[in-house]
């Protein structure tokens, strides 16, 4: 008898957590994705700012099958998925597409950038999803100086020299506040005609404030720090036009070379190929124990399920995912060793949402627990080297990190090029 | 009164040599690369095995600036120079071209790889001179293995499992080395479907012997080392055609997915606009002081220069290309001072050198003096790490590699992907 097969679609971080926990049980178990390598995701901004290398952040997904010997891993990407026959179309890396069958199937495959409606403005504000998305982002941050300090007017030089982030959640103040620190104490003394300190960062978002996610006391503090970086911070303010020079920002043109986009999520194309109910950003509506209304062997987990909790939404977070990506392994664990077990309702346990701003300074929410400031920072440090996987990315991390602290260096400023092959 | 400008192409180590030397000059001293970082060439084979990742042998050009006030840095792409009229044409990196003029120059330009009048191999023969080279060639071999873990037929998985590398000087070498340790061990018990130890690795040379610059009995002593680690070595076997599934070598046709290409070099087109006699490789023809026949104020440095030495040519190692940037800055910061001052007869000083063939072996010479082993490769590591710019790639490396060392495992294991915006 072959054992059942449970195929899990994506290797972030709910999806690791999916395969990890299917471990011990008879299953055939297959971890598909695009990319070959889980990443930290917390961290990415750091790769967009060249704090850290993409390696860093990385670990190949291919290793997990060494731990663990139902596993198989297999890069490709999937273009169908029928829940009905069980099977899902998947296209391996440079190979010819072929049909696979799966009795349990977990779909973790995230979310990307929406941009509302506007996918014109993809060209000139690209988002930061993936590990490409940071050394693409981290590239136009440095050609941006680069042409700055070669620009012949002062218009362009400080087109130039101006970048606008639209969306001001975790991630857009944690690059915003990344790219100041880069502007005022890496760069200077680098240029011969430009002053890296003079750079302007704008912070744009549409809704009424900052970190909608936390506290607004937490946010009001992060708005000040950030104002001390020299951050300009503007809410209540829609972007409606972007293009190479700039944005039109709340009535306002502003000129700038650079314009990154953090503002909005949608689920991945995936989550409609399961023909299920969805929210507005594409997410599945999932039951209660994270499977679909119509099919228990079907699991959402991770940024792509809308879970609801006590009248709010489970947040977009690391823990959310990997915590739901455990539920769902353990659900079909469960059903494996007796086919009638029932799937119990998930609850999400919040361990704290952190946001950090520049050196020294982090905010944190737990339950009624709020806290902000240099130990805070230091928390947030030592809480997401533990968090990395592997050993030696830890070690990695940390040294990058002490030495950045110390010399206020960053270590990968590479402006990728083309190979010198045809 | 301006000061004289010396300006230099490249920001290899020889381009790197001369800028250093010029610090204490009253010169303005302009570097251009196309890259707008220095690569430590030598660790690049370990870029595209998976050991290092690149920002761990790459330091941002314009950090030179930081501590050399009279150093300007430009990211551009030099297309004409005019050295009667001490003119040359840049176009900064996404900028209009424009025209500088010099008083002196020093082209370090290099070389790149030279497929013998067969330009049409590039396509699908790869060579390794630049970062982006080496993470193009680290996604191939990964990407080999992710084809043969899908195969169908083993016709199919074979030709995914089978690399030929062409060329059997250092490079080829320690390449070969590399992927053999990285199939038998890092990749063990990482697929469900093939054995990595099942690799075949083909060492392609079509001169008589590999490793042509170091003394035969270690070439013997690097070759019987290969042959342990699993690699195929045929020397006298010239590659006569490189399709997309194998190559035609020495008569007999081997079917391979990859085929890497590190035979041959030719110098980096610049050298052909100063317009002066060059070498079959086209590398200039430099007087012993280095600069050219009929101009003192132009010098050819580091894999560019071809320059003899005792009736030998000195090789194209980074402790050459050291001491000849050296050279030149030195002339310059002379003729400077004093604008009469003659240019002293460039002379090599021949610290050794080395080839490491995998884990715990690598070959030395230096004068006499040959030794092989594994004290002989503790000394190479020791030897590379210290002679890495900046302190935190010092430390990166080393905790890389006592990491790999001691685990087996590489942390570099990443297929780049396209940016997920259009």
């Amino acid at each position: 008898m072959t054992p059942p097969r449970a195929v899990i679609l994506g290797g972030g971080f709910a999806g690791v957590a999916a395969a990890r926990e299917l471990r011990a049980c008879q299953a055939d178990v297959l971890l598909i994705d695009r990319r070959n390598h889980h990443i930290f995701q917390p961290l990415l901004y750091q790769v967009a700012t060249a704090v850290l290398a993409p390696a860093d952040i990385a670990s190949p997904l291919r290793q997990l099958a060494e731990r663990q010997d139902n596993l198989s891993v297999m890069l490709g990407e999937v273009s169908a998925v029928d829940r009905h026959a069980g099977t899902l179309v998947v296209t391996p890396a440079g190979m010819a597409q072929r049909t696979i069958r799966f009795d349990y199937l977990v779909v973790a495959t995230g979310v990307r950038a929406s941009y509302f409606g506007h996918d014109e403005f993809a060209a000139h504000a690209p988002s930061l999803k993936t590990l490409a998305d940071a050394e693409a982002i981290r590239a136009r941050i440095l050609s941006a100086y680069e042409r700055a300090e070669q620009a012949d007017c002062i218009v362009e030089r400080s087109r130039a020299m101006t970048f606008v982030l639209v969306g001001a959640g975790p991630t857009g103040v944690e690059l915003a506040a990344s790219m100041a620190q880069m502007a005022r104490v890496t760069l200077q003394r680098n240029f011969r005609r430009i002053d890296p300190a003079a750079t302007r960062i704008v912070l744009v978002e549409a809704g009424p404030r900052a970190l909608a996610s936390f506290d607004e006391s937490l946010a009001r503090k992060t708005v000040a720090r950030l104002e001390a970086l020299g951050v300009e911070v503007r809410t209540g303010t829609r972007v409606d036009a972007v293009d190479a020079q700039g944005v039109l920002a709340g009535g306002e043109r502003i000129e700038a070379a650079t314009v990154l986009w953090t503002a909005g999520v949608q689920a991945s194309p995936l989550v409609a190929m399961l023909e299920t109910k969805t929210d507005r950003a594409g997410r599945a509506c999932v039951e209660p124990g994270l499977h679909l209304a119509d099919d228990e062997n079907v699991f959402v987990v991770g940024d792509a399920a809308s879970v609801m909790q006590d009248g709010h939404p489970v947040p977009g977070v690391a823990q959310a995912a990997i915590q739901q990506g455990r539920h769902a392994g353990r659900a079909i664990a469960a059903r494996i060793r007796e086919s009638r077990a029932g799937t119990p309702p998930f609850r999400y346990s919040d361990r704290g949402n952190m946001a950090v701003v520049g050196k020294n300074f982090a905010v944190l929410q737990r339950g009624r627990w709020r806290t902000s400031g240099i130990a805070t920072w230091f928390l947030w440090a030592v809480l997401h080297v533990a968090f990395l996987p592997q050993v030696q990315n830890r070690l990695r991390v940390q040294i990058q990190w002490l030495w950045s602290y110390l010399s206020g260096q960053r270590s990968s400023r590479l402006i990728p090029e083309t190979p010198s092959n045809p």
